[in-house]
């Protein structure tokens, strides 16, 4: 079988840690698979990288930030061969642009348009492990462009679609995938599977395992995902079509993201075309817009607020900025102190008054809600940062996420 | 004018010289130049990944080596970027093989084969300063190869033939060329201007500030090449046709290169072919064997010995004992404590005599000669490396090369 194994920055952190991880990979091969290994970045290098950057620049340009940032996985990629064949492992290194990952030319947050599996194929056929470099591509015009968040999962994925992968396996500093933050919730109980759809709920409103963008792909394409640890043997989460969590309660899982930035916009022009302006001029700056409420008409005037991501959030104040007289808003606010808590699960469909006994659960507890959206698999709710482990645990009680196990 | 100005890695080696490097080139651009610069990695950075592949890998393979320290240029290419554009100067970094530097693929020591200057025009027409990764470049099939030693001198001296540059500037931790080691004889006066052949003697003798592959490049192509200081404003050496030493003295500079290892064979058989065999081997290695002596003939036997760089001391050794057999050698012997020390002048042809006084000034000071070798403008004799540094003294007396200044 051919097998598509990802290991982040932690589990290739140093010299012992990369050994092991081509200890790892030369047991899949023994085992008689083919192996396309994606590494990212070895521990705090993005970060070393970045706080270079800002030693030489208050604010470096995006192109030059990936013709930076993509050298660590190209450096771990290569240590990564090295370790390889010091066990008699032939195995070869390819950057992004080698490995055929194409890209749409977007810097620090590309999205991969094609992959050209020529060379990559041809090194599986001259019986090589090839470790890719994950998290960047080439665009048409030949420019290095990083994938941004998640960029490591979504080529490892992408790699596996287009290869035809049997499998793909992360690899992480968790075991599998919990009903909880296990770090939050002690009871929290690990899935053996999942479906896609909960898997991209559940990813989308924090958990950290596996970016959304990345169980998306695996959706799409119908790549078999597997989470697993680095450190150990374990078994993992599956995660395919159908799964474990969509025969069970109403809800499944409790999720939560803090890195949640609100932005509002009163007295927006009550015009057809001026929430699309808005969002238009965020799309372009390739800003990801989470929630978004448009609250009610007072003499033809609106507000219209949303949250991003707290990284996104000076930019997106700029966009929103050279956008205010345009749409007639008469001021801007924001706060970027807030969380995202969220409840998932495929049953929730069909047991009515989840959503009010989330907020029942929340209200009891104390905690304030500052805005609500939902999905037919979810509801989330942003509030207070510092509420937000508190807000976990109570939703994880009110719905007996435990289980028997 | 358009000039390529080349910065080492000390030049680059933290934030704070990099931004020195970036107002020194500003200032070219204000000049109303058109600028290309090459820079190596910042300072010890090739030391640490080398010293990072030798913690996964005894022995890692000149490809994987290859990925990996081409990184170093990438990151200090586009840290010098980013603090261009910090000062309001368009720049644009570029890898090796994005700058259209087409190399042989033979890793760790590849040559340029071709430049495609497109993109660096197109760059540079978009009034860009264009900063281009030393060191490196793509094979035909798109693999990366780092160019070895001196690897940015003859990138920068290979990109200005290319586009056709006024001047190439090396930029360095010395402000000259010296017509001897200012560290040893403290009285060596700095040259105004050199020719290239005798920059070219003096490099290939170990004279570190320029390495002979670039010198010989700047000569073929016609390249003015400057030798200048990063750290102040001094005009530094002009190496061009013709130049201030060949109309001075018959000896005009000593120099020294303090890491020769010395090979022998004995007792191989005298054949036609046999040299040919021995010095095709280490070529298919990619070894440069610098001195070679072929001793008397006894009894239709031979010695035969030649010198390499002691770092190539151990590739060499494998080289010639698997030939051995095949040229009938009777045994191998091999010395690594050797440097080479060698006066040059253009001079030297018309004043006989010179190699015997050189000879004379060895041997009144008591040091040994283990090999001799001669060219029109030069003679290098091989003696111990503990003798070295007395010996480059004693010759720059004899020689009286500090003249007036």
């Amino acid at each position: 079988m051919l097998i598509v194994q990802k290991f982040g920055g932690s589990s290739v952190a140093n010299p012992q840690r990369i050994a092991r991880v081509a200890e790892r990979v030369k047991n899949t091969v023994a085992d008689g698979h083919r192996v396309v290994v994606v590494v990212s970045a070895m521990g705090d290098t993005t970060d070393d990288l970045l706080a270079l950057a800002g030693r030489v620049s208050p604010n470096p340009s995006p192109r030059e930030l990936d013709m930076l940032l993509a050298t660590g996985e190209q450096v771990s990629s290569a240590l990564l061969c090295m370790a390889l064949e010091a066990r008699g492992c032939a195995a070869v290194s390819l950057t992004g642009g080698q490995a055929g990952i194409r890209t749409d030319g977007i810097h620090s947050k590309g999205k991969i348009t094609e992959i050209d599996p020529t060379r990559v194929r041809a090194e599986l056929e001259r019986g090589r492990v090839v470790v890719v470099a994950g998290f960047q591509g080439v665009s048409p015009a030949g420019e290095i462009t990083t994938l941004g968040r998640g960029g490591s999962d979504t080529t490892a994925v992408a790699l596996a679609a287009a290869l035809k992968a049997g499998n793909c396996e992360i690899y992480t500093d968790v075991d599998g995938v919990y009903t909880a933050d296990p770090r939050l919730v002690p009871e929290a109980r690990k899935l053996d599977t999942i479906s896609y759809d909960e898997m991209l709920e559940l990813a989308s409103l924090g958990a950290v395992v596996l970016h959304p963008r990345a169980v998306e792909l695996a959706k799409l394409y119908a790549v078999p995902l597997v989470v697993r640890s680095s450190f150990h043997n374990g078994p993992g989460t599956l995660i395919k079509e159908g799964g474990e969590m969509e025969q069970a309660a109403a809800v499944s899982g409790v999720a939560h993201d803090a890195n949640v930035a609100k932005i509002g916009l009163f007295d927006v022009e009550d015009q057809p075309g001026v929430a699309a302006r808005i969002f238009q001029e965020l799309a372009r700056e390739s800003i990801n817009v989470d929630m978004i409420i448009q609250g009610a008409m007072r003499g033809g005037r609106n507000d219209i607020a949303f949250t991003v991501s707290r990284d996104d959030l000076p930019r997106a104040l700029e966009a929103v900025r050279r956008i205010q007289d345009q749409v007639g808003a008469k001021g801007i606010t924001y706060d970027e102190g807030l969380a995202k808590i969220s409840i998932v699960g495929a049953g929730m469909v069909s047991y009515p008054g989840v959503a009010a006994a989330m907020f029942e659960a929340l209200a009891e507890a104390g905690i304030n809600i500052a805005m609500i959206s939902t999905s037919e698999i979810k509801v989330s709710c942003a509030i207070r940062r510092e509420e937000a482990e508190r807000a976990v645990r109570v939703l994880y009680r009110k719905f007996e996420l435990g289980g028997d196990a």
